[in-house]
């Protein structure tokens, strides 16, 4: 069991079993930490997403390549597959199972990711897309939007399944990514302008549109920017416009402003807009998080979130990290949600 | 993290953490397409299995080797495990799941995977045994079979769980290959000649005999011929005869017929017929596959099949495909089915 | 597909494709046999637990060490992630899940896992842990006690979810392990003193204390000692002294004593007692594994189990095995369960 691979190398000529470590690459995240907040138990809990995944390309010549990835997701404090809210559990491979072909006209890819938009805009996002409660990607970078409105309860919301993605090659700084979803039901209501016994889109209804969304972004020197325009399969739609700047070399700003638009669902107040200002400053293996901003849906309340945090490298593959975050202006639920909300995270966070 | 692999490998004498790399084969395919069928929106679909495999052999010494292969199945358009019908979340292992030995006496092993028929018959189908909608196989080439009655609806129709999978060596071109599943209680009920509230086999019970597929093939230089014999765990009877010539060094020409007796669950036309031929021609890196076949159930309409197909290899690995079929004689169901239905299917199939 | 690994490691260094290898180690078991139980059908069944597994070790410099285990766990009989009684679906990753640091100070991970008194305990019960019915573990070994009463019927009932485990490092052959759980709630009642319409803890509790484990154990050369003590998020506390002694260099014996405290839930009769008695005799390549044990539950009659079995290694990582077990005292069930059972069990174990 303790043979060097060089005589596993050695062997694997007359053997002839190892042929797919050409092919599959294994790779993952492990991200567990001890998170309280005010109004619940001290837990076990994660700040990145936490990863499994396989994945290759093969070089067909004349820069053609194939690719896939496979991406199980998981929560390490149990042990389950990713699951969302109500214990809702996630598909297998919820990071994304894709399959496709690059070359000189950019990546085609076809079966299930994060749309254009929702992949593009972690970028200017201060905890760089991480679901973090200090972390503003699921919420206010996306204005409240939701990519997949038809999936069932606690399913992911930045997703497209049946999908079609393209991503141009980058050309003097710019590059255009696409998603195209298909109509295909899911098995979801939802309610929008019906009631729950007669949904505006009951149970595997088709989507009445293409679901779709484009970025359009732009690199220049220390400079990047984004817009994007995303439409789910119940006709929400979305803009976002986004920038960042190295101000020094180790200093990155970020802001983005976002628009929501529901009202193919929502008669009343449909327009939720949302914006933030964000910062990470680098200093030697240490890095410093800071995030500001403020959501406003229409008619109710504004959500504000301001969040602190600090990583420390202990390697290239390892750090450990603290979180502080405090959320004003989420609804009151039952059980009763206080008006301001603190998160404290600390934990360490292993790729592999 | 760029590390060559025999930097790795001389690194591995001292780290030991690789050892693993010997006894491991992670294999896979991915395939995706766009799919359109007759009665339904165009769709991400796919054409061949979707699977995630870890295998493994060890010389025993005395040409004595162990053996192991797990296989995850997935649906790349939706990142989930296998679905059956209905959405049924088939096993996470629904590939296969086997341990055995292999040695001057065959291979014996022990789990879960295809039966010796359905394994041995894809060698005699046009789409060697690929699930589309254009294959024969899952209908046609078994005759409405199905080698998993007791299952939960939506499960494999192909399978013997709980079972002992016996393949001789192959003497003088002759191959043995048995499967013999144990009488374990499933958990799906089988109505048979009861009723929905008193069904002749009520769930849990458990087989009432010992379910088993035998196959004899034989291969002499161009031609190769089967025999099968299946008995599922409700005793339906299946019998099969199959052959194939390479008529031309590039050109395969097959045929098959089958027949399954239900008379022990069902009192009135118990038998269902069919047969099948097909043809795949090779032209450098492609490849036309051809089939057309009937089933003709006991006092049904038959079911007529024709299917064209086109694949392209883009290396060893990655091939593209186009496929198109006309399947007439369904039973109309609600949403009503037509009675003639096209699918077109458009995608790329990469093996890792 | 059939390049040496050699010629793969010297592409290696221009694909760059194959990093994760040096981070990913895949390992894991494939067992498979026979088993007739008195009551029940002869079936294919497992001795010992079925695993696939990732982990991996990264060196951050100083003694320091970043470390991960994700370990899936199926049943290769069905292809069907581990399921517990009544088919309840066990975690994907049943078997662990921890990311961790290890050091001068010790190892602490966080995640999943068994308690330390269920990993401790292991070595000092005569099946080395396996939950075939011939050996003591599940049961005799913990004198009935599960370490996860909150969990779902059917769950695994020797680990801790949302729990921090440390480890100490060996000082003169002393070692110290640690595991402590949140109050996190899980999802499933406990009737306890309560009725099944007001249960003790109704779904959803919080534990009203941390649930923890802790064990010493000593080596001296050939003799070892455990010293345990666990309490559950239901405030069962168990007591356990255990010791083993290489009597000859081939024949090691062991025994334990355990004691169960129910009396937070269970108002009359909350103790069980049980001991065990085992022997492990290495001849060659063979094993002999014997064991007795009694338990002695309050109020109830006393389960005497006798088990005697052989394993033969066919390698260092396969071996063929054989078990035959009784045990007397279990309750009468419907369907009616006799006074005394008798397994049998044959098969084989693959380790990769």
């Amino acid at each position: 069991m303790k043979k060097s691979l060089l005589a596993v190398a050695l062997l694997g000529a007359f053997a002839g079993v190892a042929h797919a470590q050409t092919a599959v690459q294994i790779y993952g995240t492990v991200d567990a930490g001890v998170t309280k907040r005010t109004d619940q138990t001290l837990a076990i809990g994660k700040r990145a997403n936490n990863t499994l995944g396989f994945k290759g390309t093969e070089d067909l010549g004349n820069g053609l390549k194939a690719l896939f990835q496979l991406e199980i997701r998981y929560e390490p404090d149990t042990g389950t597959i990713e699951q969302g809210a109500g214990g809702v559990q996630r598909p297998l491979f919820q990071g994304q199972s894709r399959v496709g072909l690059q070359g000189d006209f950019g990546m085609v890819r076809l079966g299930r990711g994060l749309t254009a938009f929702q992949e593009s805009s972690t970028a200017f996002e201060p905890w760089h897309g991480l679901p973090t409660p200090a972390g503003f990607q699921t919420d206010l970078q996306v204005a409240g939007y939701t990519s997949d409105p038809l999936g069932y309860a606690g399913n992911s919301t930045n997703r497209f399944s049946n999908a079609i993605f393209y991503n141009s090659p980058e050309v003097m700084g710019f590059q255009l990514n696409t998603t195209v979803g298909m109509k295909e039901a899911f098995g979801a209501a939802y309610t929008g302008r019906g009631t729950t016994l007669l949904p505006q889109y009951p149970v595997g209804t088709e989507a009445s549109v293409l679901p779709y969304s484009i970025t359009g972004t732009y690199k220049n020197g220390p400079a990047a920017m984004m817009i994007a325009n995303e439409r789910n399969a119940v006709e929400h739609r979305l803009w976002s416009i986004a920038g960042s700047v190295m101000a020094m070399p180790d200093l990155k700003l970020m802001a983005s402003y976002q628009r929501q638009n529901m009202d193919h669902t929502k008669p009343v107040n449909p327009i939720t807009k949302a914006w933030i200002l964000g910062a990470n400053y680098t200093m030697g293996p240490g890095k410093v998080l800071a995030g500001y901003g403020q959501k406003s849906p229409d008619g109710l309340a504004k959500v504000r979130q301001a969040s602190l945090g600090y990583e420390y490298s202990l390697s290239k593959r390892t750090y450990v990290y603290a979180d502080l975050s405090n959320k004003k202006g989420l609804p009151v639920t039952v059980p009763a949600t206080p008006g301001s909300i603190n998160t404290y995270s600390l934990g360490v966070n292993h790729a592999f």
